[in-house]
């Protein structure tokens, strides 16, 4: 059983999941394997993951077997499990429980491809469908009171099978960190009159020096104080807590948005390894004065190294009025 | 000029250093280039650094020539600047300063060599003598509130070049992270009664499973909520909160023990990429409760990916209990 425990120092959490070491890593070991070869998540494999939990498929199609579009299952090697105890256990100075939760993998395709941005336009809005679908079903959970959704594309932003995938990991507790920006972000509405969201979108978009792409109800931009080179944000323009509430509507403007913006990074960077972040609401609260769900897309270009460790201050060596430059002027196709 | 900017919603600063996108990476570039045909840190070629602010040579030798030991430079793409001006700036709802402070590199050796764990002991202590002649030096600039210094070795740990060497930079600001750590030792000592570095210390020795190795005056061990598979930290067995004020006779000890937990290692782990960084009390200020100057040696084997950009919560597959099993099980030769 995965276990939380906590630094008496720093107040860090850190999960405890010996399980992890035993899953299989195809990506970034120098092997040239060609990835249909060995892929665990094509279609006619389904017996080589878990029983999944969501599937798109035709009507009249057996669970489990071929013709689906997007699949999700339980990660085979879980950092959470769903049954335990989350009483704190004390040992001395020390603090642990059991790392109970929900660790989902969101299978993006039938077909062995590695990349979202190579998929159709149709084919991202699934996955995005997807998201939305599970965060509702996970909300009915009392016990769960976060979750987020994420990707890691490459060997260099920590993926270990090469089949385009991401991962949702909900947690029976609120992170720090996340409890923090909430509290900055009600502060700030407190002190200044007026939510920060709001604030972050017209000042944005009044200077526009850090817009990538603007939507009607989406903003893509570099943030001020990017913690990587070229780190990406989409963020509603309007209030908006929970992903899990987003019209079906919204679901088609963001999936294109968010294939062109892949693939302007792409083209700019030449295929780099990334992650992107689903940050939402926390699953059983959320307001618009301290919420606003948003992707979080962080190019993974130089090394997070000793001085970031240390101090959690990170240093960027691009400006991101300079990356969002280069972004704007980045020429992808349409939409396919 | 650097500049740190604060993100609005973590709270986190980031320093945006343009002028170090400029700077030759040549580890993990898949280029195998020989390190001697391109090192700009080895003896015979110091005017392809800066001029040396510190360096141990035998008396009678000029400055930034040849015939040193150790020799420490400003760096020459520097996130952070000596001078400039570190009032607030505020743009509608963002804030930035000029990021003033130093960034050193120290260079551990003159010959072409990429591991410090490869040096004799004699050299390391070289090495750890200059990091307190630096520190010491520093702390009389009183502008200067807060120094680490760190090591990235591989490129898998942020290296961009693989001449063996580390750095330090120095801030006016103590890191919001260092200052919930001394709040979180100070709430624990006045909670308990006794300091958190005595506790720690003694709960380690009496359990002995997370141990890897102690002397007389540190403590070996990987901690109990490790971020990172196979964490190692050298902890002082007695308060000492500076590490500009280590004993001259600890400095041998500490140089033959680093030398050893870096050779088990890259034993265990074969040449493993990594991190250390050396914690100590902020410059201007310290004290026994709050402050316990440490290294903290952290292997980077597998990616730091989405969900712990999302949550700063990591996981990690290496139970600390385990590594130290192994790394206390690993034989290394005896000093050299």
């Amino acid at each position: 059983m995965p276990e939380f425990r906590q630094d008496p120092l720093t107040g860090r959490r850190v999960i405890m999941a010996p399980e992890r070491s035993e899953r299989p890593i195809q990506v970034g070991t120098g092997q040239s394997l060609a990835i249909g070869d060995v892929d665990p998540f094509a279609e006619g494999r389904e017996t080589e993951t878990t029983l999944e939990v969501l599937a798109y498929r035709a009507a009249g199609l057996a669970p489990n077997g071929p013709g689906w579009s997007v699949r999700v299952v339980s990660n085979k090697y879980p950092a959470l499990q769903r049954q335990g105890n989350h009483t704190l256990q004390q040992e001395g100075i020390y603090q642990s429980c059991d790392a109970v939760g929900v660790h989902d993998v969101i299978i993006e395709c039938p077909q062995s491809e590695s990349s979202l941005a190579r998929l159709s336009t149709k084919q991202v809005c699934e996955v995005l469908k997807a998201y939305r679908d599970r965060l509702m079903a996970l909300k009915e959970d009392r016990r769960l009171e976060y979750a987020v959704i994420f990707k890691n594309h490459g060997a260099g932003a920590g993926a270990s099978l090469p089949h385009s995938h991401s991962q949702l990991m909900a947690l029976t507790l609120i992170p720090d960190a996340v409890v923090g920006m909430r509290a900055r972000a009600l502060q700030h509405a407190t002190n200044l009159g007026r939510p920060l969201f709001d604030q972050m979108v017209a000042q944005e978009l009044e200077s526009g020096e850090r817009v990538v792409l603007e939507t009607p109800d989406f903003l893509v931009f570099c943030p001020y104080a990017s913690r990587f080179a070229y780190e990406t944000w989409i963020l509603p323009r309007h209030p908006a807590c929970h992903y899990g509430e987003i019209e079906p509507g919204q679901l088609g403007e963001l999936g294109a948005l968010l294939r062109t913006v892949l693939r302007k990074l792409d083209v700019a960077l030449q295929d780099p390894p990334y992650n992107y972040l689903l940050q939402t609401a926390p699953l059983q609260i959320g307001d618009p004065v301290q919420d606003r769900w948003r992707i979080e897309i962080c190019p993974r270009l130089t090394g997070v190294a000793g001085f970031e460790w240390a101090t959690d201050c990170f240093v960027n060596a691009v400006l991101p009025e300079s990356a969002a430059a280069i972004l704007r002027a980045t020429d992808v196709p349409g939409p396919a």
